[in-house]
C-alpha cells in the first residue's frame, strides 16, 4: 500500500478519539479517517456477533477510503472482532488492534500482577488474561467489569466527588487486588488516569496505571516505521471524522477526547 | 381487531419491562410481546431519523405478530416516532405512545408547576413541554436531561450512597427548582421513585413523584375497554420477550425490571 494514504481508526463512538489524538501525537504528519458507531454504541454489553458485523462493515468502509492502516481502537471490539478483521482486509492493508500493544508493555515491564479493568464485553472475553498467559504463564491477572466508568465520563462526571466514589467503590472490590500495574482497558478511561493514581496515591499503594491510548500511540508509530509505511512529508489532506449516527451531544463531547474542535460527519453505513 | 391478540411493547432495550409489568398488572387476561431493542440501545443519545427507523421496523415486527395495540414503552421514541408510527400501522390497530398518559393525568390532577427529568433525546425534543402546553398554557414546565440515571440504574448502583449523590446532584440544579411534581421521564427511572421522593423529604420539599410506568398501565387498561378490545378470559399464550441482540448480561437484569425470571429470544431484525 502506498504510505500516502491514510491511517483508519474506528470505534463504538468517541471514546476511540483520545486513541486518535495519540497516534497523531506520536505521527504528526499522517492523515486519518477515524469512524466512531455511534448508532451502535457502546459495544460494551452487545454480543460478539454483533460487535462482529459491526466491525466487519466499518472496515470495509474504512477499506474502500484507501488506509493503509487500520487501528480497532475499542477494546471490546479489539477481542471479539481482530481474528475476523485480518481475514477480510486487502493484504496489504495492516490491523492493529488495542491490545496487544499492551500486553506486549507489560511483558517488556516486567510486572508480575496485573489488574485490568473494561467492560462487561472486553472482561468476559478474558482477552488480557489469555494474551498475557500466553507469553508468561507466571504473570498473575485480576479482571473486573466496571460497566458505569464509560457513561460516568460521557456524561460529564469527572474530577469529583461523585466520580471518586464510584471508582472508589470499583477498585475496593476484592477481584482487582494485590497488582502492581491496573490496565485501563476501554478508550474512555484515560480521562480518568489521574483519579485512578490519586485514588491508589491516598491508599498507600504502589500501582502503575497504564493508560492504553499513549501505549498504543508508540506502538502504531514503531510498527509503521518498521513496516516502511510512514509518511515523511506531512499530509495536505485533512483528517476525517464520521459517525454512523449524528446528534448534537456528540459534536458537543469530541472535544473533551480528542483535545480540540473537530468536524463530525455522518456516513449511515448501516441503514 | 379480534381480541384475542396480544398487546405488542417495544423499548430500546429492558427497561420496558416496566412498563410491560404495569399493563399486566392492570390487565391480567393479556398476552403480551415485547420487542427491546437491544443492538442500539440506548436511544436517549441517538438521532430522531435514526430511532424512526428503528421504531418502524420493530413496529413492522409487532404487526406481523398479530397485535392489537403497540405500545411505545419508551419516552425518547414516544417523543419521536409516534406521529410516523400511527401512520403506517394497519387501521385497526393502536399506537400508545407514553407521554399522552401522563399528560393527561397531570391536567386532571390539575399540577401547576411541573417538573420532568429524562434522557437527552427526551428532554431535547420538549415533547413533555409542547403536549402539557397544548393543553394548559398557564402550567409551568422545566426540564433537566440527567443522561446518567439511566446507566447508574442498569449497573445496580441503586439505593446507595452513589445513587444518592448522582440523584442530588441533578435535583438541585436551578433548571428543575420550585415544583410540584416530578415527571419520571424513562422507563428506568421507576427503580429509583422511593430514593427520589426520599431526596424531596429529606428537603423538605411536597413534590408529588410520577412513575409514568404506573400511569401507563391504567391508561391502556381505560384505553382497551373503551376500544372494546380487552380479553375477558385469560390467554393460553405465553407472553414473549424479543430482543434484537442477545447477551447474558440484559438476560441477567431483566429481574430488576420485570420483577420475576423471563426468557429472552433473539429476533434480529436489522442485520
Amino acid at each position: 500500500m502506498d504510505s500516502n494514504t491514510s491511517i483508519g481508526i474506528f470505534d463504538s463512538g468517541i471514546g476511540g478519539l483520545t486513541v486518535a489524538n495519540a497516534i497523531l501525537h506520536e505521527l504528526p504528519n499522517e492523515r486519518i479517517i477515524y469512524f466512531g458507531d455511534t448508532a451502535h454504541l457502546p459495544y460494551g454489553d452487545k454480543s460478539a456477533s454483533a460487535i462482529q458485523y459491526y466491525a466487519k462493515n466499518i472496515t470495509n468502509f474504512l477499506s474502500s477510503k484507501n488506509c493503509k492502516v487500520i487501528v480497532i481502537a475499542c477494546n471490546t471490539a479489539s477481542a471479539v472482532a481482530y481474528d475476523l478483521l485480518q481475514k477480510i482486509v486487502p493484504k496489504d492493508v495492516f490491523v492493529i488492534n488495542v491490545i496487544d500493544p499492551v500486553v506486549e508493555y507489560i511483558i517488556n515491564k516486567g510486572y508480575k500482577k496485573v489488574g485490568v479493568i473494561g467492560t462487561i464485553g472486553t472482561i468476559g472475553s478474558n482477552i488480557y488474561k489469555i494474551k498475557i498467559k500466553e507469553q508468561n504463564a507466571k504473570i498473575k491477572v485480576k479482571q473486573l467489569a466496571t460497566p458505569l466508568l464509560a457513561s460516568m465520563i460521557e456524561t460529564g462526571f469527572i474530577n469529583g466527588q461523585i466520580s471518586q466514589l464510584i471508582i472508589e467503590d470499583y477498585l475496593l472490590k476484592p477481584e482487582i487486588q494485590d497488582i502492581d500495574t491496573l490496565v485501563l482497558g476501554c478508550t474512555h478511561y484515560p480521562l480518568i488516569k489521574k483519579e485512578i493514581e490519586d485514588y491508589y496515591k491516598q491508599q498507600n499503594l504502589q500501582v502503575d496505571v497504564l493508560a492504553t491510548n499513549e501505549i498504543v500511540g508508540a506502538y502504531v508509530k514503531q510498527y509503521m516505521i518498521s513496516e516502511g509505511i510512514i509518511r515523511y512529508e506531512k499530509s495536505e489532506e485533512e483528517h476525517q471524522f464520521f459517525v454512523s449516527d449524528y446528534t448534537e451531544t456528540f459534536a458537543q463531547t469530541t472535544r473533551m477526547f480528542y483535545g480540540k474542535d473537530i468536524k463530525l460527519e455522518e456516513a449511515r453505513i448501516f441503514d
